[in-house]
This record gives structure tokens, C-alpha cells and sequence, in this order.
């Protein structure tokens, strides 16, 4: 069965959160870097570009894990680790979506012509959500970690 | 030669940064989740305890990445992937110093009795601080995404 994002964190999703994406290279080093995330039906998704790194792992190595931060307070997150699946996204519904959802515009400005997106969908195997008063890391900002439960 | 961290990018240490760690687990799916990051002559350290996954990822793996965001604008950030060095803090000086820059605080006062403190040494062999506009993925948050260099 398909593990759910708990219900105590699945709220920062609706404030542009921040999401971090891990692949592996071809020479075995981690990538890991900062991308737009939405949730629909219960998954994450991410919309890339075919020419990017991020997109040629996934095409070797399909694992792939995104840790989902709330935006006001870096404690609050949920790691969600699995498998993508690679979705075309030829008439850029998603990432013209996706780019609606963060600023109110209506197209995605910033590709270059020729570009071709593709949705990274996340088929989760593991989630966690660890609850984090201030004590499982150093507070990362203390006027952010006012969580007590 | 090991990388360095770029100019226009390593002032993001100064200011609390959001740290995102990356290790490879037993199962092979990845763990990533936020942590304290601090600068210590050009490498980043990152203090756990030897009972956490991390720890134990990094003892069977030391393929390690870190991810470093401006905490006030996810498009600022610079990643670094290499691998880890374990090293003992067994009078809890890193833990300690890490907790006094982010709080003031003097000592670490979260761990359980008994837990062991060791510092992750990232060890850098590639560096990446992609200069982004608005344009590698769409803003995480359109006031945050001022830079235009």
C-alpha cells in the first residue's frame, strides 16, 4: 500500500513549500537541490526539463527522494522517498500550472526555446515526518522552532 | 584539488543557513532531511548522533551531499557532494559551537543521556552554485526570488 503524507504536516503544501530533490549521478555522487513542488491526489510532483541533470539520472537510475519543508520554519518537513515515473508535459500544462499555483501567472516564462518538460512524479515507497520539538537537530533559526508537540 | 565554495555564494553561511543532508541507506532509497550546517575552513560540518540514520548510512556509505540554502530565498544555494569523514565530539565542542552561533545558547541542551555526539566532515569533490535569475525552476516564492545576476 501506498504510504500517505501525514495529516499533522500535509498543510505546507498549500504555502509554497520548500522542496529538495535527490537523484544519483552517473558517477555516484547525490544531487540534491532546491525545486518547485505540488501534491496532487496525494503524490508530489515536480516539473523539469529533459535537458537537465536531474532528468538524465532519473532516466539511469529512477530513485529518487524529495524532502518537503515548510517555508517559515525548516523543522517542519516530510521526506518522501521512492521511485519517479516520467511524464511528458508537451503542451506544459503542469509546469504552467505549477507556476500559476506559486505566483498568479498564467505561463511560465523562462524556458528556453526548444525546452521540453517533464513531469518527475513521485511514487512513494517511504515517508517520513518526524515530529521536532526543537531537539532532533540544532534549532536552524530560533524564532523558527516554535513547535512544542 | 578540493573545490572551494564559491564568492558570490558562501556569505549564506553567515546567516543561518537551511542545510539539507543526503546519505544512501541500507535499502538503497535516499535519506534527506534538513539539518544545522556549519563552515569550518572551507568545509561544511554537520553534527549528529552515532545512534540517528544518518550516522549509520554514512558508516556502510560515506557518499554524502549536502544541499545549503539562503534561508530567505531557496533559489540561493550551493550544494556540495562528496564524501563524509566521522569524526568523535566526545566533549561536545562542534554540537556545542554549532548551538551557541545559531542560538547564543552556550550548550546543546536536547540529547538524551547517553547519546554520543560525531561530526559529519564533508569532504567536497563538486561543488555547484548555479546563479539563477528566476529561471532553473520555477520561484519557490515570488518575494524571494529578487536576484538578478
Amino acid at each position: 500500500m501506498t504510504p500517505l503524507i501525514p495529516d499533522h504536516i500535509v498543510d505546507i503544501f498549500a504555502d509554497k513549500p520548500v522542496g529538495i530533490i535527490t537523484t544519483v549521478r552517473p558517477d555516484g555522487l547525490l544531487s540534491t537541490n532546491p525545486v518547485a513542488v505540488t501534491l496532487r491526489d496525494g503524490e508530489v510532483w515536480v516539473s523539469t526539463t529533459k535537458d537537465r541533470r536531474k532528468h538524465r539520472n532519473l532516466l539511469v537510475d529512477p530513485r529518487v527522494t524529495l524532502c518537503v519543508l515548510d517555508r517559515n520554519n525548516p523543522n517542519r518537513y516530510v521526506e518522501i522517498r521512492g521511485h519517479a515515473e516520467l511524464v511528458d508535459d508537451p503542451d506544459r500544462a503542469v509546469i504552467d500550472a505549477i507556476f500559476h499555483e506559486l505566483t498568479g501567472g498564467d505561463r511560465y516564462p523562462f524556458d528556453a526555446p526548444g525546452q521540453e518538460r517533464v513531469t518527475i512524479v513521485v511514487h512513494a515507497e517511504q515517508i517520513s515526518a518526524p515530529r521536532i520539538p526543537m531537539a532532533d537537530d540544532p534549532p536552524l533559526a530560533p524564532d523558527r522552532t516554535d513547535r512544542t508537540d
